[in-house]
């Protein structure tokens, strides 16, 4: 329940893909506030007693719906939507998969895996992966965004200019996107809820986890946005950054070389040093370690790294 | 002074380049504890009161010396070098550059451009840009590295495998370093000192200042690392975080693309609404801004996100 939301966008009114000529789910004026109730990026096709066979069954047809979509009244090709990220009620529960031809190092992780979270949604303490590892919560929308306006179906997979499937870890409380608006009305959906992600989501999920998210839509008349722009009231990181960090480095002329170097890196690491699994040190680093680009200049060998907070097993 | 330690290596003791044939500036057992005066970047060419022209002129075969080489007795090729960064003790001053041909964005900052700076180096209080932007301080090695296996002569600017012109922000106090060992007594040399710099040093140079770098090496014997690993021993971003992010993305499947893209799109923010020139902007990002990978997975786009620290100008 939400008493300060003007409308609640229930769990079937969403959509698969995104398309400018789907029926608003709702119309609404700018300055209005939303209640979204989210399903998993699964679309409920795996639960809290998901066993590896449900990953191995997992229809791709029928992933990632987004809540919506909401037409904001005045909305016109070149303005900005404004969003601002109020509130998020998690579920409790969530899952992380390796999924095959997925992930950043889908050729070295061929074969299924998942983790299947619980958590406390009231205290939202770190979740347990066995008794080793605590991860930091932080719940966000994975897939936020407005219509193209190009016609026709469009896949969601792939985030655009005007947003969509981001996985930008911090779409969290006290967040204000700014996305470009190409159609009429902006045609705005969300979903694809994670409760926790790393800078990369490396092995391509993060705790997929439903939750209700409420969110206020407003416009910027004119703004004339590139690609999507965002604010973030406070520290991104202070929820896992307390105990330092492990980081490795991958170094060479290419960027993706590198991130793969420095993600296969940790995963050695956490291996040797923590006895991991190898899929379960993916699948751990793609919930709480972050990709972060240290330096693009010194021609012609580029420096990525990986942050792995110590906080997790210390 | 360096009351610790147990060497000193002077300014003179220093080189251009890497080259496994260099006599040793000093042998030392693991375990010792070394004084560096490390130059600046321009070995000297540019002063507290440098001015544009003194960019222009700069000798590009004067850049960048590295002090030592240290040889550290007992080290052999597949060990690692472990570094304990101990202590700084900087300037006060230090330039930041746009140099013709060089940075993310060389092709849109043709002409040359210069910041001095001056800061309180007891107690490193964010350093002035005019009246108007704070960039928090954090003192760092920009270049530090052992000689590669290969015989010859090897430029100083790019990073290697056995770390180098890394640019790595967080090489500060209190971060433990591991770098592959490549010859006998791994021929550890360091320089290249930073006052600040975000991740990317996006318009190739950061805070390019001279200082006294303590640092204690030891060996990890058969290591066999592939390339560089850290371990730092707290946060890494809480002298900038606190008032949260301006955030701007590059979208699609080149993730160069992407960063040049969300860096010209921070530029165009500051310019729109701070009133910067856009070198400035450009040369601000470069000495605070952070660019991160949000997401590699979801294909064909990825998501390059830079994060500027709203409490520069807030």
């Amino acid at each position: 329940m939400c008493k300060a939301c003007d409308y609640t966008i229930h769990g079937h009114q969403s959509h698969f893909g995104w398309d400018n000529s789907l029926a608003p789910a709702e119309r609404v004026a700018p300055g209005s506030t939303i209640l979204f109730h989210c399903h998993d990026s699964s679309a409920g096709q795996l639960g809290p007693k998901s066993v590896l066979q449900d990953v191995i069954d997992l229809d791709f047809g029928k992933i990632n719906p987004v809540s919506g979509p909401i037409y904001v009244e005045g909305a016109e090709p070149g303005d900005a939507l404004k969003i601002t990220l109020d509130s998020f009620a998690p579920s409790g529960w969530g899952w992380t998969a390796n999924i095959p031809g997925f992930g950043l190092l889908a050729d070295q992780f061929k074969d299924p895996a998942l983790i299947v979270w619980e958590y406390d949604a009231q205290t939202m303490a770190p979740a347990m992966w066995g008794t080793q590892a605590r991860v930091p919560l932080k719940p966000f929308t994975g897939t936020i965004g407005n219509a193209l306006a190009e016609p026709g179906h469009h896949t969601v997979v792939p985030p655009r200019r005007v947003g969509g499937n981001l996985d930008i870890r911090d779409m969290g409380v006290g967040t204000t996107l700014y996305l470009p608006v190409e159609v009429a009305g902006a045609l705005f959906s969300v979903g694809d809820t994670h409760a926790a992600q790393g800078d990369g989501e490396v092995c391509g999920t993060a705790i997929e986890s439903p939750m209700d998210v409420v969110l206020t839509l407003d416009l910027v008349k004119g703004a004339n946005l590139r690609t999507p722009r965002f604010v973030t009231d406070g520290p991104v990181t202070r929820h896992l950054d307390a105990k330092g960090y492990e980081v490795t480095t991958g170094i060479g002329p290419d960027l993706m070389a590198g991130a793969r170097d420095a993600v296969a890196n940790m995963i050695d690491h956490l291996c040797a040093t923590r006895g991991l699994s190898a899929v379960d040190a993916y699948m751990l680093c793609s919930v709480c370690g972050d990709l972060r680009i240290s330096e693009i200049v010194d021609m012609p060998n580029w420096v990525v790294s990986f942050y792995f907070p110590r906080a997790v097993f210390e």
